[in-house]
């Protein structure tokens, strides 16, 4: 039953989540996203405005992963770099494509058509479109990596249109375990043994901190519903048996 | 007046955020709270829990800029390996500090000091501690590199109590312009003349997408007061002529 793993990366671009001033909303969506569609996120980075960090993140993460998803930087500014960066990453030109012209001209007077919106036509070569159904101009895709915009709604527009033609693997099905009060360090020795016994699954204790005291929950994670499974009786087993043992 | 620039990165380590399961909340707190002390935050990675992965990100980050500062792993489960992950970058040993030890022991009692508990108390041979208010073990520093808790809540008291031991450079300052209404389109080509004219600031230009329309913001920055505000005039005078031609 072992199926190809399906892997990504996500590059974020821009100066205005590096400064702290917008706050970014994409990463957890589209991280989400590929979990339950069967594609395993594997890499997040974020870089500025700058056309060499583009091209070598581009050219570094495209390489290693099945899919790169960039957000970011498609606009009709001087910052808007992401297409330029791109073509420059694959070696290719970019070129004005008249259809992308033709879905601008349903918004737009002709006149108001000008050299800097014309920028947001221009496509690498080889590539083919992202639709756009909240302000019409396209993301594209070229082989592997996935140019999308960094508005979020019109992100996740661009996501649900590229996302029907990816390869997808197993879905990574995922179950989480209340840690019952205990601490983590109460558990972690038990888990360890269990993550070890159960190694075809991932195991992970997440702790929130609140009201002074730690509030923690141990996930398993698998392709595979029978190991999925095993794993969390023997979590929910040792569990019991440590709260016992505390009392409660 | 040219100062030095200090400059930093983000490591996020952790399953749960490229799964989608946990929405990450320190990046934009790190890059805000960078920003305002005059650090400039340059590039952000997110790596899964594997011991490879964290060791390449630390290398090739704590290599390139003035700071690195890793978010998640330090706990005591199966899954926490940052500080191996970072004593393997440079190459040094953990030992067992019994400081930290005694930390943990102000919260514990001696029977509940397990072995799991114990992996909280290792740190790289010539580290540092960076305290931790909260809930006790501390963080560490080694060289460059800022090893801070994952939960929120913690990492944010481990900051306050590094940030005064930081280098720090000149603060970017920064001026937002509502842009009255215009798009991007119609406000580019001006904006990329004022950029060119005033090649020391940087400027961009972030829409925002509600109720059917672009909501568009121009962002101009820079360390030096005079070259900032001679930018924000420049752009302010173009908006206003831009929208006098409107009609508005």
């Amino acid at each position: 039953m072992a199926t190809q793993n399906i892997t990504a990366a996500i590059l974020v671009i821009g100066d205005e989540i590096l400064s702290g001033r917008t706050k970014d909303k994409n990463i957890g969506y589209i991280a989400g996203y590929l979990t339950n569609i069967g594609v395993d996120l594997k890499e997040v980075r974020v870089v500025p405005d700058e056309e060499d960090e583009i091209v070598a993140a581009v050219n570094a993460l495209r390489k290693r992963y099945t899919y790169l998803f960039t957000t970011g930087g498609i606009g009709p500014t001087h910052d808007d770099i992401t297409a330029d960066s791109v073509a420059k990453a694959f070696g290719v030109a970019l070129y004005e494509d008249q259809r992308i012209i033709d879905l601008m001209l349903q918004r737009l007077k002709p006149e108001d058509l000008n050299e800097a919106r014309r920028r947001m036509a221009r496509i690498p070569v080889g590539a083919e479109h992202v639709a756009n159904p909240v302000s019409k101009v396209p993301g594209f895709r070229l082989e592997n990596v996935i140019v999308m915009a960094g508005v979020p709604s019109i992100m996740q527009a661009m996501l649900d249109d590229v996302a029907p033609k990816l390869t997808t693997g197993a879905r990574m099905m995922s179950k989480t375990i209340d840690a019952m009060g205990i601490p983590e360090g109460g558990y972690a020795a038990g888990l360890a043994d269990i993550a070890k016994a159960h190694a075809s699954v991932i195991i992970g204790s997440y702790p929130q901190f609140g009201e002074g005291r730690f509030h923690n929950q141990i996930v398993v994670r698998s392709k595979e519903e029978g190991p999925l499974n095993a794993a969390v009786v023997a979590v929910e087993a040792m569990l019991r048996e440590l709260s016992a043992k505390q009392g409660k």
